[in-house]
């Protein structure tokens, strides 16, 4: 992986920086901005950590989260480095006035923001492209690098559970345990610390499962929601539970808004759904994908089902 | 770590070796034992795999499973590996006539037997032990060797997770990857293959949860398993999944026997469970231990909870 020139030198020559990630930020986002400001300002650098939606819970254990704002001055900004997307909306910076901007980010839909732009979709996670950008700026990895860029790789390969598991990402992996991050811990943080309220969705959603041929059906109401004290966001990842059974082909989640259903859409392997989502003018990738559907639950049930059918089994079946 | 010359001498001397691993196999026992019989059969040895209770399903995707035996001449063994225990109950080897043996392992219950003994209770599985053993034969990793002991190495540190994991073992699996180990389709293979039935039944035993204090209490009655047509190996990992919730410092798995129940403690970090299960004439370690109880359900969980009350919270509340 090779950093630009130009982005090693801007680094070095400007003073401030304003380092920005996406939206409903995940681990890969936080992990990947923290890791570059606390390095940055080991170069003796000012930065601003900005996101517009704050940092969720689970997330609350990354070292430094605490400096993120999730307000930024319209105007004036310093240069902007912008990591884990690459386009001005999923920034939260619609409305903002840049001078000047870096895009590090490892995703295919490349964009044109950003004067100087790294995008590296082969890379597993953003936090492997800002481990080599430290290493490459000559900077010490501190503990508190190490902590945000081993959970930054972490969530986006699953714990080396996915595809994008390389034996390199193995090796930075050990070079960050070498700098003290704790897999134990940051695993722990990640994977068990689920508000009691937000199992007992799990489960609820789970006593819905419907199987028919490789597809399995859950969904979740918004009485479920008011029933547990819970919201939307708590349901992340429940689509993947289903998988554990071996017939499963596509996961789908039916998750109740006010005039209808979002609807989550995880496959294995060669399956791709992001056909079928885009039948539905949805969007994402071969093996996740999602859209909304505005029909009653088992006249959406049905509908997803038979373009399932059509689409995504008709390569391999 | 440092393998023993006098078992290197022994593996390059002798012409066949009986390779044995403990009862109830795991994926460590199984990956280890298999990568160790191809590593001599690539010398020109020949190897005789043992294991008394066979393959489990969950494990037949390891290359070369099908070679494992589960009866073996009680007189005349040829020399005798074991991996992944050290004591001839657990290799259910008690009745053979055994000339020299060797034993190869990281638990730290050393009992005395093996004419060898390479116990390392450092060693995160023994499949890392194996791994290092192979290289220091001077011996090509092959695709298969590398699966089985990618497996291995992935199942004792629960993908990475558990305290285990050490930057040594991230470098060994980068190896491993490198030698063609493929590590989402290992994940997929031990965590995405659930029967169906067998998930059911982990629904059945999480509606069953209850919470006091900081405890979590699930059952599984012989009723639940004739109901599903599953049987007590499937409630396998079943007490990790209370440990989700973030407030939990043990969970507690009841489950139904003729004349009583089986308990299984599981803790995390600090909290030692081992000392309460010693309470019931049980065993085991820190963090899982287990005992059974003859009692109705509702005095064995009373019972367990004041025990767990007064020993397991007692150093940290």
């Amino acid at each position: 992986m090779k950093v630009p020139a130009e982005l090693l030198a801007l680094l070095r020559k400007e003073d401030t920086f304003f380092i920005a990630t996406h939206v409903n930020p995940d681990g890969d986002a936080l992990g990947s901005a923290l890791a570059l400001s606390l390095a940055l300002e080991s170069m003796g650098k000012k930065t601003i950590l900005y996101d517009r939606d704050g940092v969720p819970g689970p997330y609350l254990f990354l070292p430094g989260h605490e400096r993120f704002v999730s307000s930024a001055a319209t105007d004036g900004l310093p240069v902007v480095i912008l990591l884990d997307c690459n386009d001005r909306k999923r920034s939260g910076l619609e409305g903002a006035a840049i001078s000047f901007s870096a895009v590090i980010d490892h995703h295919e839909t490349a964009r044109d923001f950003g004067d100087i732009r790294w995008v590296e979709p082969d890379a597993a996670a953003t936090g492997m492209m800002v481990y080599f950008l430290i290493r490459e700026l000559g900077l010490e990895i501190t503990k508190d690098m190490a902590a945000n860029l081993y959970s930054a790789i972490v969530v986006d390969t699953g714990t080396f559970r996915y595809s994008n598991t390389t034996a390199e990402v193995l090796r930075v992996a050990a070079e960050l345990v070498d700098a003290g991050a704790d897999p134990q811990a940051i695993a722990v943080n990640l994977y068990e610390t689920w508000p009691e309220a937000r199992f007992r969705l799990l489960l609820m959603v789970l006593n819905t499962l419907e199987i028919t041929d490789r597809f399995a059906v859950t969904y979740v109401t918004r009485e479920m929601f008011a029933e547990t004290g819970t919201s939307p966001e708590d349901t992340e990842h429940f689509s993947n539970f289903p998988r554990m059974i071996g017939t499963i082909a596509v996961s789908v989640f039916f998750r109740e808004e006010e005039d209808g259903w979002k609807v989550s859409l995880r496959s294995r392997g060669e399956i791709d759904v992001a056909a079928t989502a885009q039948c539905f003018k949805g969007g994402g990738h071969r093996n996740a994908a999602g859209f909304t559907i505005k029909a009653d639950l088992e006249t959406a049930k049905a509908r997803v089902l038979s373009a399932l059918s059509r689409s995504a089994l008709a390569p391999s079946d």
